[in-house]
């Protein structure tokens, strides 16, 4: 019973909240992740892996701006396919160490990943998806008035960039991944949400958004017609009435259900509601879909931890 | 009489010589170049593309230096990582879009790649390869004392780092490479030679080292069976007695001779030589090997343009 996962990894899979960006932070955590990852592998599933880029693209976009005047920068699509590549690197070179430990020959590639949206998706109107890091108000109100760019205030942090989150529509390298999957290989794809492309009459062209890893995971999902979509985040169920003294961890949840919670706004937009609604479209299209945790992946694949989406339970 | 043939693009390709790097630039030149190469697949020809990554690699490194304090830096390996997400972006769809204007509906998809290395190889006792860009004698002498690194004063120019250029022994991704082909992607790798890796135990890592791009792609083109290795460059053929009044333009050339250049000290090393070397060993193996410009190149696939190789005339 070969099945084809296609697993979204969280952003604590690379980086953790605090932790700089050293190479060997990220490596580090990136070695504990792709152990689970290689269990997973060796339950004989067909991985394909999804994977965030915030705080990776934020880097090279900080990167970009203390270099201008000397080096170029470059727009949004192009940092995201250098962090791709970078990240790409990273997860299968580890990935393949630790399936190698487990005596696992196959091979794992990496795919600069595009997603095609529409260039009348109403998210071009509201940029609300904030990108690299806090700036002060001044840095952000020249770049608004010189650059035409959206800026927010953050909770008393400081501003932010914003950018479009338009739906993803298409994968364009969809054919290609499915085709190494059916020869059997591992592949890591859709980095940071894939990069997103508009296709006007059969040209692509990249554009300043991001695209929702979850949902750009599902798209994936669907494209290449997996069996199920495993959204890996910071804890091992979805709450209903999350922090309240109520809460409430799911394990089996319906179609109908899933659909009342979120109207009802019990996940947090941004964070567990994008994971959600991933889940409700994967299982609309027909596959399974399961949100947890790293450490509970491989039990949830077995139905016996994490929260599981399903038409009916 | 559908062939396999690995391309070698030359530096120019993407970023010309006193270029600052502006995508636009950028942009220009990939679009010249992949009309040609789009040319060549619609003749029929299954083609894997590699390609050169100095210029923007150099521009990585520079933001990595200026960007110190703030944003970790990080080791070449991941930077090459970076080109090879960035560059393959840009080349896979713009190439997708010059197919398109020719009806020709194929995947285009670039792959991270990574080719390993032998730690022995006599090349880590030399590091003789400048990467980055030019510093003052202050700056280098005090990396070389801090970081341990080998820098070379280049031609009044400046000073720069060098690191080794180890032979490639075997590409990591070969196997996914050719399943791709085979299914009539057009595939996009080893960007700046390959990522250099040392597998000990049948684990890899990245090593600080940049493989000749030229022989990396001879190494590919044997390892995924391709037909012919054509090696783009600024001029149309190889010359002998090149720069002198007795300057004569290669055509047709055996191993035998081939070989007796070489050693005879005709071609520039790190440019001219690395080049015909990759042919002798691709046409040593059983392919064919071509060197010529961007404009010939489909002229020299039918054998009428062109520095052809081949075991005899």
């Amino acid at each position: 019973m070969e099945r084809t996962v296609v697993i979204a990894l969280g952003g604590n899979a690379i980086l953790g909240p605090g932790q700089e960006g050293h190479l060997e932070e990220q490596l580090a955590n990136v070695a504990i992740t792709m152990n689970q990852i290689a269990d997973v592998i060796a339950e004989g599933n067909r991985v394909v892996l999804t994977h965030g880029n915030g705080p990776q693209v934020g880097a090279i976009l900080l990167q970009n701006d203390l270099a201008l005047g000397q080096v170029p920068a470059m727009p949004l699509d192009v940092c995201g396919a250098m962090s791709q590549g970078m990240l790409g690197y990273m997860i299968q070179q580890v990935l393949s160490n630790a399936l190698e430990e487990r005596d696992i020959d196959l091979s794992v590639v990496s795919l600069v990943t595009q997603a095609t949206v529409d260039p009348d998706d109403p998210a071009f109107d509201d940029p609300a998806k904030p990108i690299g890091r806090f700036y002060s108000e001044e840095h952000a109100q020249s770049r608004a008035a010189e650059a035409g760019e959206a800026w927010i205030e953050d909770a008393g942090r400081g501003w932010r960039k914003v950018v479009p989150s338009p739906e993803p529509e298409k994968i364009v390298e969809a054919q290609a991944i499915q085709t190494l999957l059916t020869q059997g290989a591992v592949v890591i794809c859709m980095g940071g949400g894939g990069i997103p492309v508009i296709c006007a009459e059969g040209r692509y062209r990249g554009v300043e958004a991001v695209i929702d890893k979850d949902l750009g995971a599902e798209r994936l999902a669907e494209d290449v017609g997996a069996d199920v979509l495993l959204i890996l985040t910071d804890i091992d169920n979805v709450m209903l009435d999350y922090g309240t003294p109520e809460e409430e961890a799911l394990t089996d949840v319906t179609l109908q259900e899933a659909e009342r919670y979120l109207q009802e706004g019990q996940f947090a937009a941004g964070s567990m509601a994008p994971k959600v609604e991933a889940c409700l479209r994967f299982v609309r299209w027909g596959g399974d879909a399961i949100v947890t945790s790293l450490d509970r992946a491989l039990d949830a694949l077995q139905g016996e931890a994490g929260t599981r989406f399903a038409a009916r339970t």
